[in-house]
């Protein structure tokens, strides 16, 4: 079969103006702050307008733990909700905002695909309406104002050493992830150690997303640790009275942005935490806004639902008291033969072409990792629904083979076509979806604000990743006492580990038992509200590959964009 | 007298549909592009619908040597703007985006001021529509691919010793100056020493002022070298295949931003680059729809007339091939004073009092500064008009010894009241502009293209600066001949100096003889089209204050910003 490519469908869908998408929402044009001609922000006060209004089914959407090609969980997401339009639900999608990093690095972009993107691609993948522009403004202000402190006399008694405030920048630059800075005369600040984060892991981008109103960010923002006082003491952003000032950088940032699906169904596209060292969900906001004004939200939790989707349930839910009506697992024949164990693969290079041939045992010894998964949502007493992301390699006979293992694991499921097919593709996902959402459900969180630090961790390994149990480190055991001391204790966690498996070892496929998960160390982002301890290399500054996505993007003769795809 | 504080009169203003200020110039509203509620984005496709238009009365607002205060140019540019409306001329302004590093640092904005400002003050002031977010990151991609390109196997031979492409942000941040970047492991990257500028310091920022076009942006961008191989051939960016993504991330950029002064005249906000290394005008396609849209086009050049207008007139309107109708000089009483030599002014600080005393002689000892000033702008064949920025303390007599040195050395000259009146406190000052613009004049360039870079950098400190020589270092002379040797030669060049004195010695007052400039060393901005010798320390990268303004900055309880003056 041949399918145009991404950004032709982009190009070759018909935009309706946003005053008729907003409309779709009950949103007004009076609510609406355009941004070019295809994104708009939504102001805050359609929550006051629609304070009424009664809640959306809550749909999160997350999946297997993935291959390093992703499976689709955007795709399936926007997919899902122009299919719930076919039945005839007023519905919304909520996705993060993708970061240009990657999108000139390996990826190209990164907004759904085929017949189920968010257009047009070009203005979410570049620059949106600014906001981590904005994030970054704002992190690297506080930053700024952090060595200006130290410079001009350090009367807070900040320890140049226990500095952990670095800096961010929106791009794949390896160079920056470990500098000296402050060379050169007097005048030219204090040589320490210090280092740059891609925009999407700053936790200023965390408090964006989990904010609840724009006082709840000025408040988070002042809660920020940025290091500590020889004796240990946190210093905090308001002590350094950067607060305000971040707040009026992000003050247009915290609006959702709203833009339209190839079947023009509304998006809320906000915020973009990265999915390892913070929760990898789209804001609290754009979520609060979709739930007033829709019959049913849709909304992505980034990668398996051992990570993301853990994390929108007891991190984002728990910040915007919201309840989740089902769970969405996509699934894809080629993960799930992965997770057989029999197979490498490779980000960047073809599938081996063995994985493409008929094999519904291969299918069958990868399940206990959707198995697992299933599990990790109901032991949240919510009801999940699989969804079979299908390819055109895919044969009958596996797709029966993920549907059997589903029911038996007592999910609903659903071959899905939306990516071939747009909405029509994804009606009986969709018919799936409500069926659960409409199922009385007993959402709750996994572990009460209460518990220690430990506990909430161990809780966290045990039940949802299949560990044995964790090992600290002395330097975690250490850095946990100190949070307590602190006062940070209340604060969920939020588990850095490998993306690519259940465990913390991403060789590992399938349902890994008997493994003990290892935290090397703990910080926290006491602003964002959480902490979270780190299991393995987390990287949280990417590098550009040999031949980087940049090379190949350019304009044509018209002007138009090329090579973003 | 009591006057209200910029940001109350921002808030009060009535504004006007962008749409409207737009049809005053005659541009629809299918070439506007909002972002937010008070900017819009003009497409360049205005330039081919008005192709056939006769073009505006062009005038240029430059000033004498400054104090380190300022003397009201920007407010003086939107005055005249305003009062030209009141005469019946169709009039447009032009100007420069301020820089959020200094915003929250020393100044706290910049939009003109009192009745002559441009509104909204807080979104001229942040962010406006992410244009130099979009310098910041296309900037730093090419930074990334440059490391990127070393780490990767460096198949062009760049010298690591020898790259002359640092990166940016837009912050004050001391620290980042001189820093050692590639730390760590050799996955990190590779040590060496680099740094950061402020965005408006970028050569990138100075592409966009100077494109002409979308393709033309393109080539600059292709055209800038990011270092030099070990046996000195330069390295460009369209030798990393990155010129092509910067100008995607730059496509919405070069787009002019137009907004609206509190008289609702219409202005174009378009690039700021760099006052001392970059050429300090605002965009030469802002200026070239301006031209076609209006009887009117009153653009600012940066700093004093030595300084910005010599630019405009050898870099600007050469790139452009624009030529000025007028020139207004912006003179104040407490800046010819301080040219007597005989006070000392100090940013920051009030100023002396006794400068505030009722004293023409004092005037008339800096006078000569006002003097050379008016030859610079007439050694052009442009038509000068003085523009007395009146305060509340001068005193009549004041404003007579200016006038008389004025007319004596053949300008115009003209009392203005619009920072307390807006644009009818500026009706003899337009009413001079538009004789000296109807006057038939001489535009022409000082020095030829062909001319060697040692005499275009002679002609300008002779005939600009009232040097008697220039003597060139010998790393200086050394780089003339190599980017001769490389073909740069043909380059106009911008001489980096100090603005606070027409010679290359701040402290000097008036109009300084009997010296010569030191020309340390020579730098080029290739893809921007200048070379540029620096005399003196030019500081590239500013830093906060002991009291930065942003602590100062927050949002009320309404989320309102306050503390941006």
């Amino acid at each position: 079969m041949s399918m145009p490519s991404d950004l032709d469908i982009s190009r070759s869908t018909t935009l309706k103006p946003l005053e008729e998408i907003a409309g779709q929402l009950g949103i007004g044009p009076h609510l609406l702050e355009p941004y070019g001609r295809n994104v708009a922000k939504i102001s805050l006060s359609a929550l006051d307008e629609h304070a009424d209004a009664a809640p959306a089914r809550y749909v999160v959407v997350s999946a297997i733990t993935p291959t390093p090609l992703g499976e689709g969980k955007t795709t399936t997401t926007v997919g899902l909700g122009q299919a719930l339009r076919h039945l005839g639900k007023r519905s919304v999608v909520a996705i993060r905002q993708p970061s240009m990093g990657p999108t000139f690095g390996i990826k190209g972009g990164a907004a759904g695909g085929g017949y189920s993107q968010v257009v047009p691609m070009e203005a979410l993948n570049l620059h949106l309406t600014g906001d981590m522009h904005a994030v970054t403004a704002a992190h690297n202000l506080l930053a700024a104002m952090v060595d200006n402190h130290l410079h001009k006399g350090n009367t807070l008694g900040l320890d140049p050493h226990r500095i952990t405030w670095r800096r961010v920048l929106d791009v794949n630059d390896r160079e920056l992830r470990n500098i000296v800075s402050g060379l050169g005369a007097k005048a030219d600040g204090s040589p320490r150690q210090a280092g740059f984060d891609i925009t999407a892991a700053s936790e200023v981008m965390a408090v964006l997303a989990l904010s609840t109103s724009l006082h709840d960010m000025r408040a988070r923002l002042g809660r920020i640790v940025v290091g500590y006082t020889k004796s240990g003491t946190p210093v905090t952003a308001e002590e350094l009275h950067a607060a305000g000032a971040m707040t009026v950088i992000l003050r247009e940032a915290i609006k959702p942005n709203l833009m339209q699906t190839a079947e023009n169904t509304p998006v809320l596209v906000h915020a973009g935490p990265f999915g390892n060292i913070a929760h990898g969900n789209s804001s609290i906001v754009a979520d609060q806004i979709g739930s007033k004004c829709a019959d049913y939200l849709v909304t992505e939790a980034g990668f398996g639902a051992d990570m993301g989707a853990e994390r929108f349930f007891n991190i984002k839910c728990r910040n915007s008291g919201m309840a989740p009506d089902a769970a969405v697992l996509v699934g894809t024949v080629r993960a799930l033969k992965a997770h057989s164990g029999r197979y490498r693969v490779v980000a960047g290079k073809p599938l081996p072409p063995e994985l493409l041939e008929e094999n519904p045992d291969d299918v069958l010894a990868g399940a206990p990792n959707l198995r697992k998964q299933i599990e990790n949502i109901k032991v949240h007493g919510v009801t999940p629904v699989v969804a079979i992301n299908a390819f055109p390699t895919d044969y009958p006979s596996e797709h029966a083979a993920i549907r059997q293992v589903a029911e038996e694991a007592g999910a609903r499921v659903a071959v899905s076509n939306h990516f071939t097919e747009g909405g029509k593709g994804a009606l009986d996902l969709a018919e799936a979806v409500v069926a659960a959402a409409e199922e009385t459900n007993q959402f709750h969180y996994l572990y009460p604000d209460t518990a220690d630090l430990r506990s909430k961790i161990e809780t966290i390994a045990t039940k949802v990743y299949g560990a044995d149990g964790v090992s600290f480190q002395p330097a975690a055991a250490k850095a946990i006492a100190d949070y307590e001391a602190n006062g940070f204790g209340r604060l969920p966690v939020c588990i850095a580990k490998t993306h690519l498996s259940l465990s913390s070892d991403p060789a590992l496929t399938g349902a890994p038992t008997g493994w003990t998960l290892p935290v090397r160390e703990v910080r926290a982002s006491v602003g964002a509200g959480f902490v979270y301890p780190i299991c393995g290399d987390m990287r949280t500054m990417p590098g550009l590959g040999s031949a980087p996505a940049a090379e190949r993007i350019d304009i044509d003769e018209h002007g138009q964009v090329v090579g973003l795809s």
